[in-house]
């Protein structure tokens, strides 16, 4: 099977190409050098220790035993070590036991993990998201509880929201909370396809879970979330929430799919009660902006294999020859026009995605920035492109694979050669964090039609400057500077 | 999970409006009432002896002991039971104990086949092809001795071309033939991705083998095709032809794929030497039309579960309510715009492309016919048709299964709803019978340009004339009973 290897060229490329102004973020500077040096170092993590159990996890799964549920070992064992390298907090505040690094960076290496190893990266993703929605949200104890652990990955975090009757529509959630005299809540009900909702790769597991105050009204306006830990921070007892089964899947097989059953336990309300909905959201746009940095991981790592395939694998004579070539040779496969075709459109998928995905990295570090303006523009520029990065970049990582499975051939359906499993994994992709047709519902009736399509026509407007730049030759490098 | 039904409305509405003239056809006449009534006991043992073993069979596998290949025992009794009740021979000639029946009427069947079990349709398909290589270049003897349990389906066939280094390439072909005293040959070399190489659910294995005799040319003029049967049809003597591996793949995980060993194995020409190519083409393009029937089969199977979930689930708001509701009632899946576009699409996949093979299935029994010119330019049509809907029905097979992913959302990623299942089996479609780039080869390169585009030009003028035709509305129904 072709190893991965983390795409350093291209990322570096961005890094230094465009670079987020200074004067637009409150993060500490970092040299080139230390961002070089820092994506290197996750590149060799990665490479050795992530990628070459992607195929094991997907043979072995997970077991559930009772209410535990066992990684394979070796999962374990790298979600230690990612953690004791402090790879968890890269792009938390200091504050928390971060390093405060940029989002560019972070993006870069969020990328990696998830083409690595998809299942793997889906703990760790999880995780960071819960950890945004406490920082923003919770209150200071809240904060200070949960939040140390979380950046440095001894603790892991889920998202509970979709329940067996209810999926995209959370309006529905039946999950009850109870006021508990001592100012906390008792949480009852049962959530559905919780990813890592139970493991036994990390000392806690901190569930944030969307559910209904009692008397609270129908639908959404009726929601608030909850902080629910797997053990009480402080007496360490265990909790009444538990893992009562697991799901067969199409892939992702070493990631546990949870059914979670809440029965009375203690939870903590993050925000304000019944505004539950825009706290989850909080987590959600930044799960969203992380599944399509997986569809980018997915076109990076199928265009790698496909392309190492294509020049090894002989098969058919080439249209065209080259010149000293006299004898009827077989050709490469990447020899064959319809097989350009395919890897030429992985590339652009992988290369073009990651250029977005930076964009959209660099609009979340604005949006920290001191000016009210700034903020605000960054964030609706980067709401108009949550959907869309979300949406697009999933749906071409799938074609990709896809097409990585083509230029396979017969090889491309066999486990041992890894294609299949990138699509089998990546297939999720399209699904969760809102599908496809949530995304163009998002894109249009929120993001477009919420303003008169005011931010879409300022953005087409800057593209449409910047194309219009470049049709002078010596203007595009100084554009691309300032951009 | 929602039971597969054989969409026989439309079925017989191809059959009973576009029926194949009986000047056309050799075969015995049918009437109407009759196919009806096979129509209808194909769907009643389809539905309840194969659709109920699908998704135990893509769980259960196939197991390799030794050189023996076990197939679920359901499967077994299932391929007993459909030998039993005829329908292997449905379209063979009375001659070998076929029932002769119209190939319009056996497409259906297939189709059912196949979307019912992909994994149990490939055993019979590719049995069905091999009797047909064997009626066209067969000698008399080899006719008589193995047609007869071919037909009876108590013998299956297989296809053995490709090897580790040589799939669309056949002209790499190593396996070697070299001719013994008696007039037969041994056979020797490996052969990779043998669907149902091994298995024992029936009584012998009829391998037809490309293999070079020794001193033969290179490339594909060297090649020549060989009848090796598992058991000597006199004797009964295991032959030297043995499964040494199976594969894990991707789906069809009822279904063995084989890798051969052939140790000097006894094997009998077919056809002339070094034309095997030839005879191989003959059950290559009875395969992809095959393989197009796959694609329908896919589409039809996904439209359905696609189309009962989203009348069962409820979720979202409709954008537009029935006028007798007042209160907002959650709404039906099948009430969102997006959700009826893929499910329209669906339909329109399977439908149209069950019209499309209806087509094909009348041009290879006019293939059939007395008249030189008509079987010549049938022939010529269902050329130029074979490598389109192999590839375009195939395409659209995955693109509706997919869909149906998308339909279910999350569900659609778990193996219980049995959709990704259908996508799992399916994507070898485009796979195998060559990928879909090499149809696109085979359409441009032999079938367009090969005769200047005049068998092209001569299909789309038909297809203008009948759609000039339709201008008239009273000329339609007429129309449709002269094509």
């Amino acid at each position: 099977m072709t190893p991965y290897h983390a795409p350093l060229n291209d990322m570096k490329f961005l890094l230094r190409t465009f670079s987020t102004p200074a004067e637009t973020t409150n993060r500490p500077s970092l040299s080139s050098e230390d961002a070089q040096e820092i994506l290197l170092q996750a590149a060799h993590f990665i490479e050795q220790e992530l990628a070459p159990i992607n195929a094991e996890g997907d043979r072995a799964g997970c077991k559930l035993e009772g209410n535990n549920v066992l990684l394979m070992p070796k999962f374990k064992q790298a979600l230690r070590a990612y953690a004791q390298a402090g790879w968890n907090g890269l792009s938390m505040p200091h504050e928390w036991g971060g390093q405060a690094l940029p989002e560019v960076l972070a993006a870069k290496i969020a990328e990696m993990l998830t083409s690595a190893n998809h299942a793997f990266s889906m703990i760790t993703a999880l995780s960071q998201s819960a950890c945004k929605a406490i920082m923003a949200f919770g209150s200071e104890q809240i904060k200070q509880t949960y939040l140390p652990p979380l950046v440095t990955g001894d603790w892991t975090g889920t998202m509970c929201m979709t329940e067996a009757h209810c999926g995209s529509d959370l309006g529905l959630i039946r999950c009850a909370a109870e006021a508990a005299d001592d100012g906390s809540y008792r949480i009852s009900g049962s959530k559905l396809f919780i990813s890592a909702g139970e493991h036994d790769g990390s000392d806690n597991i901190v569930h944030l879970v969307l559910a209904r105050i009692k008397g609270a009204a129908e639908g959404t306006r009726g929601l608030s979330l909850f902080v629910v830990p797997k053990f009480d921070p402080v007496s360490g007892e265990r909790n009444a929430v538990h893992c009562i089964g697991i799901e067969e899947k199409m892939g992702i097989h070493a990631n546990p799919t949870c059914t979670m059953s809440f029965e009375g336990a203690r939870g903590q309300l993050i925000g304000l009660a019944n505004e539950g909905i825009k706290a989850m959201f909080t987590m959600m746009n930044e799960m969203r902006l992380g599944t399509a940095l997986q569809g980018v991981g997915l076109s990076e790592h199928a265009f790698q294999k496909s392309i190492a395939y294509a020049k090894m694998r002989r098969q058919g004579q080439a249209l065209k020859k080259p010149k000293a070539e006299v004898k009827q040779e077989t050709a490469q496969l990447l020899q064959h026009p319809d097989i350009r075709r395919m890897l030429l459109t992985q590339r652009a998928f992988a290369e073009g995605g990651r250029a977005l995905c930076h964009y959209c990295a660099q609009l979340l570090e604005v949006g920290e920035a001191d000016s009210d303006a700034k903020r605000e523009q960054a964030s609706l520029k980067l709401g108009l492109l949550t959907p869309i990065a979300k949406a697009f970049l999933t749906e071409t990582g799938l074609e990709s694979a896809s097409m990585a499975i083509q230029v396979y051939g017969g090889h491309g359906y066999i486990r041992e050669t890894g294609v299949e499993q990138l699509y089998r994994d990546g297939r999720i992709s399209t699904l969760y964090e809102g599908t496809t047709g949530i995304q163009a519902l998002d894109l249009l009736g929120r993001k477009v039609l919420g303003d008169q399509a005011k931010t879409l026509l300022q953005f087409t407007k800057e593209i449409n400057q910047f194309c219009s730049s470049l049709i002078e030759p010596q203007n595009m490098q100084e554009n691309m500077q300032k951009s």
